[in-house]
């Protein structure tokens, strides 16, 4: 079980009264623990739970990769509030972040799509999988399977990609050494400001001509159909630049503590060097927000989060398909914790990003 | 879009005035084309869309056959009928079932989960792994990743299995021949009366001392619990003993029909050759069911129906894991159409198993 990669839209859904006993993540170092038991330990699964996706070798040189991930209807998405070609596309881009962030290229891709008949009985599915074979195609990723099934009342989405890296060139998130830099592609926080500007009524149909019209528009679309970042996640683990790698979809504080976990080290994070989307400090500073805390928290950005050894960082290409990267901080020892550095100021950084449970 | 491979439990809902506007297999095909458009044809898919399982080359020498499975609650199971060990080992039992049917070995497997909150907080995830890794161990399959995510009330489970085959060696369903038999591995029926027992009281909890509590207890596990006809499927494949393969999900009627479709062929079955499970037939007479409807139509046995060349016939063996074979008939031109001789009388075999839309 990988740690989810879910994206979601709406608030989270409150029980009263109910508490969740255990994180997901608990659970997923649970199921670890379970599945190493049940079976005796296998040599043939270099990375499997715990990482963006579980790594298959091959006799012949190549390994192959393989993510799922699971989109709910009022969980993940609100129906009222994406469009079904914004979702075709989110779903399948979401599980390609995940091949990114191993480092491979990803080739297949297999969806279980469930819906309730009305759904069935209307455009949607076909507009969805307009949306998800168009960046398929983008990517050369072939649509091979799946299935399909009836819901009695919400759509429910598993999104399944299989890629292929060289042998021993999947880059997990287990090897991150101290002294290593910590990197990250592109810009944050859009995604999570596009979510707060869905929430508070704007719909990508209704961006109308306005001055602010083209920046809403790009944050609408980095909450509704993010961009994964293929070409980056190439170029690091064909060219070996990254020593461990994880994308960006439960927030940078989340994500960095499941890279540190993994790695078992420790982060010192710069905070005036996070790359802020600069349309979020722009539409923040007229909304009340704070640009650093949706950068920091906000979640499905889809953007990688590397760590180089310092030998390799002049080697790092500036810009992958127009993407630039950033050097956020640097990785420490475990003993060190995983912190914010801000001005003069020190804090512990918090995993405050996404959790299912 | 492989055709969806659902087992279900209780009555298929009617939403009144609706109609389905098309079929799943309709729109699988729909699919198919619409994949087959949005890429360059792809020379590394062998099998896609439209099989049991996709099946992805290797330059080494083997193939990767992978397939994905949706369980949802309320269509595909009910939460008050089975056990959470049972539903953990069906989730697995019906992808070890496609992967089987393709003459592959299953090796590794993935699990996406989506739970409500309250279950989440109760041991049912644990005893659904207890159910899924038991069997995962008994034929070697390695629980490799998935995804966690909570659902507004409904469980949904997505299974994905990863096999191997030598290259080739892959038994799909488009390769059957006039002239060739056709044989059913097992017996048929039992997972169907099981469910019928099912929706009339019948829990396996409650099954007591009586004579007829072994009967009712198999049953209720052949559809709570089914087994997959894994070595079957590895011995079919391995030795190219069969021409074409196919799980019995849907049932007997709508799985020859999706077989001869790709096959391009006709069949004729002989009804008294069909292998009821005794089972059924003990309890049917009780209960006023027709044992051969429930083997026909009824679904869910998950045993592999295949065709074999008239030359290899005699090289098949007897039993496999303790389960034999039957013949039941044989592969006929695409004009003779799907029929059912029964004693002197020979009618259409119409698709009357189950599907979604």
């Amino acid at each position: 079980m990988k740690d989810e990669e879910q994206t979601r839209e709406g608030q989270q859904q409150e029980v009263p009264g109910s508490v969740s006993l255990r994180s997901e993540f608990d659970f997923i170092a649970y199921i670890r623990g379970r599945a190493a038991q049940a079976e005796s330990p296998s040599p043939s699964v270099i990375a499997g739970i715990g990482d963006d996706a579980a790594v298959i070798p091959q006799n012949s040189g190549n390994e192959t990769v393989i993510t799922s991930d699971l989109l709910v209807e009022e969980i993940d998405f609100l129906r009222q509030t994406t469009t079904p070609k914004s979702l075709g596309h989110k779903s399948l881009g979401i599980s390609l972040s995940d091949i990114a962030a191993m480092g491979a290229r990803p080739r297949w891709a297999l969806t279980s799509i469930g819906v309730p008949l009305e759904i069935w009985n209307s455009s949607f599915v076909d507009e969805f999988y307009e949306g998800f074979l168009a960046l398929a195609d983008k990517y050369g990723v072939a649509l091979i399977g799946g299935d399909v099934s009836r819901t009695p009342d919400k759509i429910v989405i598993d999104s399944i990609v299989v890629g292929e890296c060289a042998s021993n060139r999947a880059v997990c998130r287990s090897n991150a050494k101290p002294g290593d830099r910590l990197f990250v592609t592109g810009t944050l926080g859009g995604a999570s400001s596009g979510l707060r500007l869905i929430e508070r009524g704007a719909r990508l149909e209704n961006v109308g001509r306005a001055d602010d019209s083209q920046l809403l528009h790009e944050l609408l679309l980095r909450h509704l159909a993010p961009e994964p970042r293929v070409g980056w996640g190439l170029v690091l683990g064909q060219e070996q630049l990254a020593t461990a790698m994880i994308d960006l979809s439960d927030g940078l504080s989340s994500d960095l503590t499941h890279l540190c976990r993994e790695s078992n080290v420790g982060a010192l994070v710069y905070s005036d060097r996070i790359p802020v989307d600069p349309s979020v400090s722009e539409l923040c500073g007229r909304r009340a927000l704070d640009p650093l805390m949706l950068a920091l928290h906000g979640g499905e950005d889809f953007e990688l989060l590397f760590t180089a050894s310092p030998s390799q960082v002049a080697k790092l290409p500036k810009r992958v398909d127009g993407i630039g990267i950033t050097e956020i901080g640097e990785i420490k020892s475990a003993q060190e914790g995983i912190r914010l550095c801000e001005g003069q100021r020190v804090w512990d950084l918090k995993p405050e990003g996404w959790r299912h449970f």
